[in-house]
């Protein structure tokens, strides 16, 4: 068994569903305290952070990722237990195992490696590490960045572990995420008995056609990296229940996911003058999610398709598709972000696992990307 | 205490809750009995109705009316308890005293005192009495008249005794309704997450512009009896409560009343027009509530304006506004009919009352109206 798969068994062992860290941190200070790391454990509220480095000087390359996992579900439904680590067939089961806790072995084995290799490097080497990336996300990596901007601490390259490939390791690369913006939406009307409708003011005729101009706008055309940005309702209420009330209130909950040709203050911006000239009466909550990051060219992009290139001969995708991912947090800080990791087909679901070989391989992924960028 | 107070009493001490009749149509019974009546009871199911006849030959003149009420509320919230008929004021309280227990009295003693006088009017005289006016409306009044139609019963002129009148008894006669007619709609999307659009199909997105251009259609003019026919939604509901999900149906419930300009079936084919022209993806349920019927004119109209012009001296307004009565079920036999009862002011609501010396106007007004027509 390869260290890195010891050490993926080891952390999935351990049942940290977020906050919880269960222990994982302090299993990766062991190993990040032997290669020289200066270790800095982070507590806020419920949430375990770790910010660890090696070297004062710049560029600061960093590993990103999170040692929480989500909840397994019904434990019956799995196979395996899913806070047991299982070898079969080649791969590892266990929550966690793909998303992330595979991609933290590769990464600390990678670096004990390379620190071995090269005891001298130039820059620094970091770890940036929450227990709380598939919760609120609240207590987690943005609070890190927050202690790190405030000590004016930068990072210059950012890989984050996210289970980032389809087929194959390495054959997609995440180097940007779109931003997520979410309205909740009250349109106010005047409730009333059906067969006088002169005396109420029904508020789901009064949305309908504001959501339909909503619905149809296009928004931005997107560019070579991200697709247009994409609006969409996912909730819709209105009406008591009885079929001769007109309703008082309709409520609409919807979302931007939304590229780097627009931000969310022109989309508020925009909707509100939507919402306007159609006369609504509405009161509106925003909730921002994080704005979008893109990591277009650099020495990060170059080093990352460098090392998939000679690794594994994989031809690479760059792709900016899916949900969020804590690099929203730490890209606004200037740093370049990737996102390269195991496949991602079973993440979340029940009997979670990853190719025991596709996390050796991530190891000398990473390592090849640190060799090129610090040795 | 006037005979049309004593029996109104009589009646709202009784606790007629839909379906339950309680003994009042026994009490009625009595009267048309002593009266030179046939009765007919026909039970339904779990409702009590009765078919009441003086005379064999045309025309028929029938009142129409119903013993059960609606159901209290808190009892406590009552001034007086609701099913003790109490005095207060010039006022009768109790649950039916306007909804329609006082009408029932009224067309009870006119017809009395119409029978002494003129014991061998021509023509019939009827009574149509159900205790399911407040409820399913299933197997009352609907299916006494199927009875009638089966044996080629017919109604020449029915009055129904719900309260029209709006400050003073005569104000307003109803002399037609509008149609009701419901549909439950379902738009079919595909579910799916926020951030993947693609691969799914958004039933809001889908739904949005029908729904727009239905709350939109002019559907008629109206006439001069009727407003234009009104749409309403009365609710829509569509999404799973999370922010990142696409729903992958919308559900939609909306309500027609419409005027004699155009009917359900009319309706139900440019609905399905505008849903098919927006290509939805769909199912809908249609209930079917009932025609409009008019009765712009005839005998028994201008009956009702001469009794309430020589009683009351009080001008009369033609209205169809409001909900469905039962008289929606006579019409359509071709029978005239005009509503004409007390106040409604207080009904279905606590501390329901009327005023004494309305249920004597009313009566008069009953007697009036069977001189002129049957005399």
């Amino acid at each position: 068994m390869s260290d890195v798969i010891a050490l993926a068994k080891n952390l999935i062992n351990r049942q940290s569903v977020t906050p919880e860290d269960a222990g994982c941190q302090e299993l990766i200070k062991e190993y990040l305290d032997a290669a020289g790391f200066n270790n800095e454990t982070l507590m806020f509220e419920d949430t375990t952070n770790l910010w660890s480095r090696r070297g004062i000087d710049g560029p600061v390359f960093c590993f990103a990722g999170h040692t929480d996992v989500v909840p397994s579900g019904p434990e019956e439904a799995w196979q395996t237990p899913p806070f047991v680590a299982t070898e079969k067939e080649g791969y590892l089961f266990g929550r966690g195992a793909a998303d992330m806790k595979g991609s933290l072995a590769a990464m600390l084995i990678a670096t004990r490696k390379f620190v071995n290799h090269h005891p001298d490097h130039r820059g620094s080497i970091a770890f940036l590490i929450t227990s709380d990336e598939e919760g609120p996300f609240i207590n987690g990596t943005t609070r890190v960045i927050d202690t790190l901007e405030a000590r004016n601490e930068k990072i210059t390259w950012c890989v984050v572990g996210e289970p980032s490939s389809t087929s194959r390791v390495g054959d997609i690369v995440k180097n940007g995420r779109r931003g997520s913006l979410t309205g909740d939406l009250v349109i106010k009307g005047v409730q009333g008995h059906v067969a006088y409708p002169h005396l109420a003011k029904n508020p789901i005729h009064d949305a309908t056609p504001a959501l339909a101009e909503l619905a149809n706008t296009h928004w931005d055309d997107g560019n070579s990296f991200f697709p247009p940005t994409s609006f969409q309702i996912s909730n819709m209420h209105a009406g008591t229940g009885a079929g001769n009330v007109i309703p008082g209130e309709c409520h609409v909950c919807f979302n931007f996911r939304f590229s780097t040709q627009v931000t969310d203050k022109e989309l508020i911006k925009r909707v509100t003058t939507i919402l306007d000239q159609h006369n609504l009466n509405y009161e509106i909550k925003w909730t921002f999610n994080g704005q979008p990051f893109l990591t277009d060219s650099g020495k990060l992009l170059e080093a990352t398709q460098f090392a998939i290139a000679d690794v594994t001969g994989v031809p690479t995708q760059l792709s900016t598709a899916g949900g969020t991912s804590d690099g929203r947090f730490i890209a606004p800080t200037g740093a370049e972000v990737i996102e390269i990791g195991p496949v991602n087909a079973t993440i979340h679901k029940v009997d979670e696992c990853v190719k025991m070989e596709d996390l050796n391989i991530l190891s000398e992924i990473y390592y090849s990307m640190l060799v090129r960028l610090l040795a």
